[in-house]
């Protein structure tokens, strides 16, 4: 049995950036909120609460105390509302979302019909919505792009999504306008560990996905290994079925921007211990076969 | 044996323009000169001769006569050269190939690396590449575009460039860039006459594809009829091989939009009278089945 971990998988740029703002944040101050779960994953989110940095749903829940925003970005009225509210922010909106918003409301502000690629109650799109007072088409796929005549089209699109869908996208509004306009924000890291993933796919016979189940861009890793190899899609070692894997010869994993790294190790190791592998328990991910480090993220 | 002529077929609006603004001239002036041939249709450059609208290759050749500039457009710099000479000049370029130009400098000035979808020898791209110096990536496919990363690129296309190429260019562009902006200076005429000799081809045994053989609007359609059922390409009712005809029972019939009515309808008549079939002659292209004048052009 060969176990294997897709090169790039685990923590993107904006997520580390997320949790290293709040972690230093913790050091001075002994009570924190983030306003909304700060990443998709539950179990990071309660590694935070035990360092007292606890998510908060609405603003009227802070209390005065310091505030992060969460990677995903607020919408427009909140980040105002706080300001009002004199909170002391801490903004640690992935900077790739955060020029998402402007690009968003550029396009507005120069005459196009803003299109948002993504889910419309992802909280990342709820935000860039909010920049251009909703008024955006928001639709997840080029099926739901609406057959009418819009003059000039800007597009924009979560940073999750893939590219493939994007060109669709883009090749429906092309029939529709004049003018199209697109900005290609799809996150590079997000592409990048998306072929990572399909790559090692094509050469396992169960792929094992880890990351929160409200995590988008984890859902979309398990799709793409869906379509070519049998899949689960875990949060945790817990929820692993170790049945599934006896008969399999090439395990590959692979885990979402939000996955943290200490539960990619305990799904590695809780495999490996199992079946009794002549192989070390990895105390990095690094030590786990395929994955290099450098090529992590961008 | 069942004659249709497609719909939308033969003038479009620029071309009608152009060929009233010559003879508009003729009536005022002698001796008239245009630079190229007004359109590509041999037939007709030939009847405006005989109104003393001559075709010259070279501006040397101008002579002081008045001088039309047709439709698909001439290069900037031959423009200014015009004026520096005092020739007096009648611009009967077509107005949405104006457009295209403009546009293209347009996205030149805003800082995109402009990508002009086309053949690199039409007058019209030699012309739209000269108002950017000829600073453009000039492609006609998807598949000649570059694997290189730009990060604006503006996109325009030759007036009578199928969508679906146009598509598939973006398609790629959208890879390597950062941003894409896409014009769609396609002609509607031009969209809507290949749509309609598609559905015409799709219950013809054989399509009769008339206009010129420099006619790059022409070869568009004989090449979409080619993909749905047997076609043949001709500039006059000569070229028609009447053997071609005898063993189909659905004839279709399409032409360019630099193709004059009276060659279609010598074509229609030709077949008509040599088969000898109960249909009069036709006196105008709406007497020939299928065809509804409202709908020719925009």
């Amino acid at each position: 049995m060969k176990i294997r971990l897709a090169r790039n998988s685990g923590f993107c740029f904006g997520v580390k950036r997320a949790i290293q703002m709040a972690m230093d944040q913790a050091d001075v101050h002994s009570d924190i909120v983030t306003l909304g779960p700060i990443i998709h994953n539950p179990q990071m989110v309660k590694k935070l609460e035990e360092n007292n940095i606890i998510s908060v749903d609405s603003i009227d829940e802070i209390n005065g105390r310091p505030t992060i925003i969460r990677s995903h970005g607020i919408p427009l009225q909140i980040k105002e509302e706080l300001k009002k509210r004199n909170v002391s922010v801490i903004d640690a909106t992935c900077p790739y979302v955060a020029k998402l918003q402007q690009l968003a409301k550029k396009l507005h502000n120069e005459g196009y019909r803003v299109v948002v690629l993504g889910n419309k109650n992802h909280p990342e799109v709820i935000a860039v919505n909010s920049y251009i007072k909703g008024n955006t088409i928001t639709v997840d796929s080029a099926e739901q792009y609406p057959e009418k005549h819009y003059p000039k089209i800007g597009i924009v699109s979560q940073t999750t999504q893939t590219i493939g869908v994007l060109q669709k996208l883009s090749e429906k509004a092309l029939v529709y306008s004049s003018e199209i306009r697109v900005m290609n924000t799809i996150c590079n890291a997000t592409s990048i560990r998306q072929s990572s993933t399909a790559k090692l796919a094509e050469i396992s016979d169960l792929m094992i996905v880890i990351g929160g189940k409200n995590s988008s861009n984890t859902k979309k890793l398990a799709a793409i290994c869906q379509k070519i190899t049998e899949t689960c899609h875990i949060e945790t070692s817990e929820e692993l079925d170790l049945n599934l894997i006896s008969s399999k010869s090439n395990i590959g994993i692979t885990a979402g921007a939000s996955t943290p790294d200490w539960i990619i190790i305990n799904v590695y190791n809780k495999i490996t211990e199992h079946f009794g592998l002549s192989l070390k328990p990895a105390e990095r991910v690094d030590d786990i076969p395929g994955y290099k480090e450098e090529c992590n993220g961008r």
